[in-house]
């Protein structure tokens, strides 16, 4: 099964506010054993928010969206699913009754209830921190932007999603230049055909380093390419970091 | 003119590394006046990295690569580029000669050659950090993914890329909550329809808040705006932050 995470929000894009959930939802895909395939960042436009919904939604077997769900005028990412599916917005009685037993009586206004707003036919993805819910339509799961909340939320709904073996992951770090390690991590990649290798190199106040990342559904094999590449920066004079 | 970003690298998409290249494209487009239109994450896969280059430098007027065209094995973006645009794939003497300046005699080994290996009728973009360059086919331009290089290099090329008005900000932050705000912002945003405004909540140390972000190119109307959101927080009996 494989996942495609849209980013959804203005502030993203103009480099305002730093992206936290992305880091978030990949980690629990891995956890999934789910492929987080893709991820795309969009403003909150409608015609695009629509575009995208609908190809991420035909290409991925899920669709995480995230951004676009408060009270705001800016708020149009529930809209623009309804469009999208081709169904009504319409104002869902157990989102209100969700809203209601979060807010205290007389603070639920106009546009809060504006979050009550469900595409028809939507299951409801609780809301444990602020009360106003996201929802699940078919395979796109629609979730806030607020990093809290939306870690909350995903948490909450993991029994919806049918993944496959954990991804494993290990890294081994070398002061060594990627440069010098190039060859042989080649190697080790040509042997390890079921073991994905990255190579990422880095400026740690002002010393390099690489770090060497291998992923795999397998953990004996996953250890067998960890000790590969310890025995390769070994071989090679560097130490492990 | 606008643009979009192409993050490549699975270390992004697994939740592993934190991308920090986005926060900086995205401000230094707004000063340039190119609209960031979008952002994709995608793996190190050869035919999801042509695809995506392929679809995004027909649809954008920009397209900003980062990641992969380093020494190892993983590093495959140049090659990919070149397929994109059906050139091929070949040692560029000013490249070598830019890692032959770099690393010193007897350093500049055959992995780290791969770095000269440039799509035929490209334009380098001169690395000042670490000497490997980046380059230009078209309208994409190809960057490294470690974020003080990429940065050097986007800075040192801007002089190729052109914009318009710089996209202004401003902003307003209050401990009201955004469904206190709501309304009066909505209105607003239709009395300022030239002004792009954003409600962002948050929670610091426990308590929450909203910034009301601002963007459009005349100063004055900006000016304007944010003296109508201050109004109405204090109209709300609001505090500004």
């Amino acid at each position: 099964m494989n996942a495609c995470v849209l980013i959804i929000g203005n502030e993203i894009l103009s480099g305002r506010t730093q992206d936290a959930n992305l880091v978030f939802l990949g980690r629990r895909c891995d956890e999934l054993g789910i492929v987080l395939a893709e991820a795309r960042v969009i403003p909150d436009v409608e015609q695009t928010i629509i575009t995208h919904v609908n190809e991420c939604r035909a290409k991925y077997d899920y669709v995480f969206t995230t951004g676009g769900i408060g009270p705001t005028h800016d708020d149009i990412t529930s809209a623009c699913v309804a469009r999208a599916f081709s169904v009504a917005l319409e104002r869902n009685p157990a989102a209100v009754a969700a809203l209601e037993r979060f807010y205290e009586p007389g603070r639920l206004n106009d546009a809060r209830l504006r979050m009550a707003e469900i595409p028809a036919g939507a299951l409801l993805i609780p809301n444990p921190v602020s009360g106003a819910p996201g929802f699940q339509l078919q395979n796109v799961f629609v979730l806030p932007g607020v990093p809290d909340i939306m870690r909350a939320m995903f948490d909450g709904m993991t029994d919806r999603l049918v993944g496959g073996p954990s991804i494993l992951t290990g890294s081994v770090a070398t002061g060594l230049f990627e440069g010098e390690l190039a060859q042989g991590l080649g190697a080790i990649q040509e042997r390890f055909a079921d073991v994905t290798i990255g190579s990422y190199p880095y400026f740690r106040q002002g010393r390099p380093g690489v770090n060497v990342v291998m992923r795999c559904t397998d953990r004996a094999r996953l250890e067998a390419a960890i000790a590969a590449v310890r025995e390769l920066i070994t071989g090679l004079g560097g130490s492990i970091l």
